[in-house]
């Protein structure tokens, strides 16, 4: 079934040289003339421009296309809280998806710092440095407080990726699937079972789009978020319902489910309960919270997504970190607001509707792909999903007064394709000196 | 006079691609199967080794090969307290000399932090994803107390190169001096033109090679320092002579000059009045305490050393950090203790004392280095430097026992070339890529 041994995986990140990053100095240092400009004396001319007007840190550093991946590593993939240790690869790979997808730089930093204050103290500093910052694998409810005060008192965008990236990537595919079914968002009833980070914050962002807080019913572990309830926080409290009812009374006519939690939490039975073209984000990983087969065989005519890449609808979300940042960083926008990620959310529905090219889908090995119940949301891999996120969040950036440069979009679009052809191939060419017999 | 306009010095910094410092993604990501195991689901492999294990951070991440280059920004160059922005061409710069001369990976952090304790305590965090920090531009006495409080405190080597890269340098020229003019490091007298960073850390340095405090004469901006004055902070109280004099009455009979002051402190009369053989440090930059040309007038038995690159036995301190830092990374070293740090200028010295092959000596321009008089330093740019500087400080390590891996000193030489020879390759594939015109 998976892809690929365990041993397989480790030798991937110790074969030749450790990790998965690597820093090169990408001008010339071939000549004294070179080492004397890059370094003492020369550079001082650059430090004398920035001193004089620090806008200048964007022209002569690489701070404009440099992200802080940061993570204290208290709540890593579905493993917990592993410390930022064991957290370091998947940082160093956020780092990866950030640059083969977008051609930004990353530099991973899994700090020890368990208190949010520390958190917030940490990437406030970071500031001079980085042109954003996204946060990794930080455990709710800190999370919240932390990314809420960094975006108050940065001018620079902070993300936290847990939360949003779930949040826009399943808020694309609810576009498109109330879009099939002929539903209006502010008629939907939605069961949200999970009350983390992403659920959370996935639930705030569908508001954005549309729907009231009255039509959500979230479960944590110990059942529906209700009033009568004295164990919430207040990220929770803000969904409690009036009264308590189970799973399977709340599943009954609803219309969305979205799985944050564990597998097998939704029964066959539950699914045929569900209105008409039932939505089913099962988004729990490696196993959702019921096999699409079963799901499928329960209900037919239901949408279902998925965390995996093997079977349709995959919520993946590296279909919106790197873009959404190309896109920020390219307008040196003060911050990522719920326009640009709406704008996100727009791009990637509306780029689920076109036809899909031939070879990108032979890229998939699938004859065709088609807009219906199991094509809602992008391939993770399409290329053509930059093209289509980054100028829409660089737009919402400047309609909604953050964007601190603007671009002419047309030219942006075309800049951008041949960046990613001179990235690929830089990177290429690293990656194959290497000689992996892989 | 200069190699480069203040032009080309700006251009070389924005051309192409702003900066210095790109991030490259060095692990094949071509196929589903490699994604997977970069990121989740197959990354969780290597999270689940390191949780099991933290040692295992070095085998399944960039750790073991990464330095943290940190900055505030209070004393960039000689340009002062210019601020974090303004100070990162010089940090990205400094992680560009890393890579070139000993394949060390670098994430270049200009934070914003000016007490003491915010940097320490940014600092301590980073210990989960670097191998080392290299503390960099931090005014003094600020810089002593981060230093001395993070050495205490962290598992991971932290060095202030602004304080011992001077020091082990200018060291390495000393021990020469001495050899040729045939004096005892008991015996001689040291004048000190400087008190900050570098002035106190050369001092305490040449105290661990044998020198009494006693036999130094330290000059700050209003004069000897001495123990009628009031206005000192213990760095320098420490260094208090008991009466007053002028610095002309110190130099007269005065061995060894080490000037990290400003242009133009030396007159020829002082230089004319010292002892036999006389050592002149001069290291303000970019004009020497006294013009090499006056100096050498002054006293052609001289030994003259400067910062810069056009005259005589450089002081640079490229000659130390990168090799330093290699050998420390190589065996895990959790410091860089006096022992590697001295090991470091007797490896300098000793390579001075070498015949220099014809082809080094070509690219410098010249037709031959003979040890004397203008050749006690390598020269920065020497490929031999590190074979020799790194093996040495490793076993110095190793012997001190604050190694926490074993090498094989013979072996290690032949690795280290193999690596800077792939290295290069691989810096030069980029760089060719983007097709300068330089």
């Amino acid at each position: 079934m998976a892809l690929y041994t365990k041993e397989e995986a480790l030798k991937y990140h110790s074969m030749k040289r450790k990790g998965k990053l690597e820093v090169i100095s990408m001008k010339p240092c071939k000549t004294q003339k070179h080492l004397t400009m890059a370094y003492s004396p020369g550079v001082a001319e650059a430090c004398r421009a920035i001193h004089a007007d620090v806008e200048q840190v964007y022209e002569y550093t690489n701070k404009g296309n440099l992200v802080a991946v940061v993570s204290n590593g208290t709540a890593v993939l579905g493993l917990g809280n592993i410390g930022p240790e064991a957290g370091k690869p998947v940082m160093e790979g956020k780092g990866v998806l950030f640059k083969i997808f977008a051609d930004i730089d990353v530099y991973d930093l899994n700090i020890r710092a368990l208190e949010p204050e520390k958190v917030i103290d940490f990437c406030k500093m970071l500031e001079p440095t980085f042109g954003g910052i996204n946060l990794e694998d930080i455990k709710a409810p800190e999370c919240f407080k932390i990314e809420q005060t960094l975006i108050g008192e940065m001018n620079i965008p902070v993300f936290h990726d847990d939360q949003h990236g779930t949040a826009i990537i399943s808020g694309a595919g609810l576009l498109n699937a109330l879009d099939i079914s002929g539903k209006s968002i502010k008629n939907i009833r939605l069961v949200v079972s999970g009350a983390g980070a992403a659920a959370i914050a996935t639930s705030r962002f569908y508001e954005s789009m549309g729907l009231d807080k009255s039509q959500i019913w979230m479960f944590d572990s110990r059942g529906l978020i209700h009033k009568g309830r004295t164990d919430l926080n207040p990220e929770k409290t803000y969904y409690a319902q009036d009264k308590p009812c189970t799973l399977a009374e709340a599943m009954s006519g609803a219309d969305v489910f979205l799985g944050l939690s564990a597998k097998d939490i939704l029964s066959p039975e539950m699914v045929k309960s569900m209105g008409k073209h039932p939505v089913i984000f099962a988004c729990a990983n490696p196993d959702p919270e019921i096999d699409y087969a079963v799901a499928k065989e329960a209900r037919p005519d239901c949408i279902m997504a998925t965390g995996r890449s093997d079977y349709p609808n995959q919520i993946n979300n590296v279909l919106g970190f790197p873009y959404i940042f190309r896109g920020a960083l390219d307008v040196r926008s003060k911050v990522i607001n719920e326009q640009m990620k709406i704008a996100a959310a727009n791009a990637l529905a509306k780029l689920a509707k076109e036809p899909v090219p031939a070879e990108v889908c032979a890229a998939f090995g699938v004859k065709e792909l088609t807009y219906g119940l199991d094509y809602v949301i992008p391939k993770a891999l399409d290329p053509r999903v930059l093209e289509s996120v980054s100028p829409a969040v660089a737009e919402a950036a400047m309609r909604s007064g953050v964007a601190q440069n603007s671009l002419d979009l047309a030219q942006y679009k075309k800049d951008l394709a041949a960046r990613m052809t001179e990235s690929k191939r830089r990177t290429a060419l690293v990656v194959d000196s290497f000689g992996y017999d892989l």
